[in-house]
């Protein structure tokens, strides 16, 4: 089944009933959905966040929350997937950058691998012939007929064939998404280290839920802190533990040069420009590497109090 | 739709096989049905306790197990919402006493909107004219003719068009249907502290589940302490943190001048007259506010185990 | 409905889209359906397990899982139950060992209550009509016709009426489905200890997910570890608490004589001859007994770090 299809069938029920999950249906002059999970009208919610993040996996992963101990929060959230790198990278990973003179968001979900616009997803060489294209924005802003257009046109599909979910960084659902990527992250950071994808088995991960922020700019920090400091994920991957080890030991955020600010910090300091950011700083914080060729399971990296303290708060 | 539709549609299939979550179905002469889930014949059990308890939040909450730690127990109970007020309030709380010569017992779930007998429901101004009445009542004896009769007169419907489930708190059901109410507490405590309660967005909550009393009196005592001794909520509000504050410096539990002794001694204390019971009591340990306003969260209060070591055992 | 029905009712769906969960479909020639999760082509995963153990759970219980703390490992299984017996016992107990010239398996899963081979399937006196025989093998070998149509005849069903679900254990969900015993496996040393199972109402067990392994006897090394060593198991009994304490004092694995080394060593000191190996070993580590007589609960037993570190390694 194809990636678009998975998510159009899991955001259906949305469309339907979109205020079930606090959802608001924009349907456009150009025949593009937008639902609303939190940009404006739409209240979103915890339970919105969770289907946001599981469309965005293309129904490929389950997310769930659970209680934890965290500072400032006892929510988690969990990611759960053999799919890995379909889920992850063809799929939930952010790598299209949505931009026009007046619109700016990041784009994600199955989509993405209509548009192949993204290297990452040129290599996966996937095909999408479902004819509805299903994506996920972060953004402050909802798209309009232009944007709408402009997406539908790059995933070659009829913009009324289009649909969209988004939600801005600072909401319930925006924060949710974010941090159910725990795994996503860590599969990113293993293609910027060359490791071959196609190896990854399952996925588990885990990342506590920050204060939603009133702020887009404090709510990319957190819930980036919430992956780099918070987060744990154990993959279980056919490779042996000794080439694990060689990447495991660069695999988490504790590696970076730029470990051991809070995310605001550093986006700041980099006046905001992603590129002056080391790339390889998106990882979690702890990971658990499992090779299934020789059974042998190693811990690298290890969550971070004090940075969650400075970014989310004592509580 | 309405709070009483959503119950019925998860009630149907509880009616149609009910022996499948150990649920015995008692039908009355006057058309009435009891789903008897841990009062006399009927087994219940946990499912049976979490399926009680999402019905008596309307469908508007979910309820899980989780592994956890705490004197003589390794079971959670989490409730999760983001409806919190209707699923809470308007549904779960367990305000209607229900009373006539031969039987008593506390009434609860959306047919108290039907009723609308209490003040709190008054205010909340809903109505519900879905054509059949879901209630829930935590009872040691099963209700007969007279009982539904009263209570569909009550409810404005045909007693054929009432389904209640009843179990006592003594139960594996009645327990784990009390100990779901953490999130509920708190929203009532915020009600009686005078706190808008359409300002809470979403709720998340946990708390252990006791050791099954085999006595009703004392398995009161157990599950209002795993709330109060035990329990953790965090409520995301649309206020500001400082006014936030304001309430959730009186919010926990442990505010109340009768904190500190185990449930079933200030009961007995207080003779069994709930209304010598300091009303602001009943709170959860810890709660974790998070204002949707400016983004900080403040964690309010501690868990207690050396009360729950008397409450529930060492274990 | 009787435990093949229900388990029937579970694997359709993945007879008909096997792939969604990683299995492989082999149509044997005698009309046998195997569904490989993990032996030869089928490459399973966590989901894969988790359905595995609730098929050889005769759908009578939820397997899940949760991101927890043990060495080398962040995963826990759990599992949840209000037909412990009929669950645990008539279906997912590996009491049938399926052995012929050519082939090696532990059977479980409810096929067993039609092989009625076993005398802890005898004693239970139950019969089974449902036509379909529905079998988990654990097992490094896919079963052939020969072994099917054995299995078949000793089920009482034609051959095209038997579906196997088969992993061996040194795969992911080989391990998932063991690991998702640890109720079974306390009821079953309940058993040998002569304790009426038909008195426990309910059962919720959590055991760390080891490192896969890559060999076979590690696998059950580490699977029978995560249960001897890390498992956690609650029962809620009919029984009064002193009674419980007699059987508690003897329940937890640490009361074996052969306590204390990791399993594989237990195994290969035994010359792998499973005899020779004390039956009273096999239980959790910690053990949580609630009396639904007298509302006592009591712990006895606990978790073993040190051989879980000997056993999955530091992680």
């Amino acid at each position: 089944m194809e990636l678009n299809q998975r998510a159009h069938a899991l955001v259906q029920p949305i469309i339907e009933t979109p205020r079930e999950i606090g959802a608001e249906l924009v349907q456009l002059a150009c025949g593009a959905k937008v639902l609303d999970l939190g940009v404006t009208a739409g209240r979103g919610g915890l339970e919105a966040g969770r289907q946001m993040a599981e469309i965005c996996l293309a129904g490929l992963g389950e997310v769930s929350f659970s209680l934890g101990d965290a500072p400032g929060t006892r929510t988690f959230v969990n990611v759960c997937t053999d799919r890995p790198e379909l889920a992850c990278i063809a799929s939930q990973y952010a790598g299209w950058q949505i931009k026009t003179e007046n619109f700016f968001g990041m784009g994600s979900g199955p989509m993405r691998v209509k548009a192949a616009k993204e290297p990452v997803i040129q290599e996966l060489g996937l095909t999408d012939d479902y004819p509805v294209a299903v994506g996920v924005l972060e953004t402050s802003q909802l798209p309009g007929d232009e944007v709408c257009q402009k997406i539908a046109a790059d995933c070659h599909v009829d913009p009324k064939k289009l649909v969209l979910l988004a939600a801005r960084t600072a909401s319930i659902a925006g924060h949710v998404q974010v941090v159910a990527r725990s795994v996503e992250t860590c599969l990113h950071k293993l293609h910027e280290l060359k490791f071959d994808l196609s190896k990854i088995a399952s996925g588990f991960g885990a990342a506590p839920l920050p204060p939603i922020a009133a702020d887009d700019v404090v709510g990319i920090g957190r819930t980036n802190d919430a992956i780099l400091y918070g987060g744990t994920v154990t993959l279980w991957v056919n490779e042996t533990s000794e080439r694990l080890s060689e990447f495991g030991e660069k695999l988490p955020s504790g590696t970076s040069s730029m470990y051991g600010q809070p995310f605001e910090k550093i986006l700041r300091d980099a006046k905001f420009d992603f590129y002056q950011i080391d790339p390889l700083l998106f990882s979690p914080a702890e990971v658990c590497l499992v090779s299934l060729q020789d059974g042998k399971s190693t811990i690298f990296g290890q969550r971070n109090l004090e940075v969650l303290v400075k970014s989310f708060g004592q509580g």
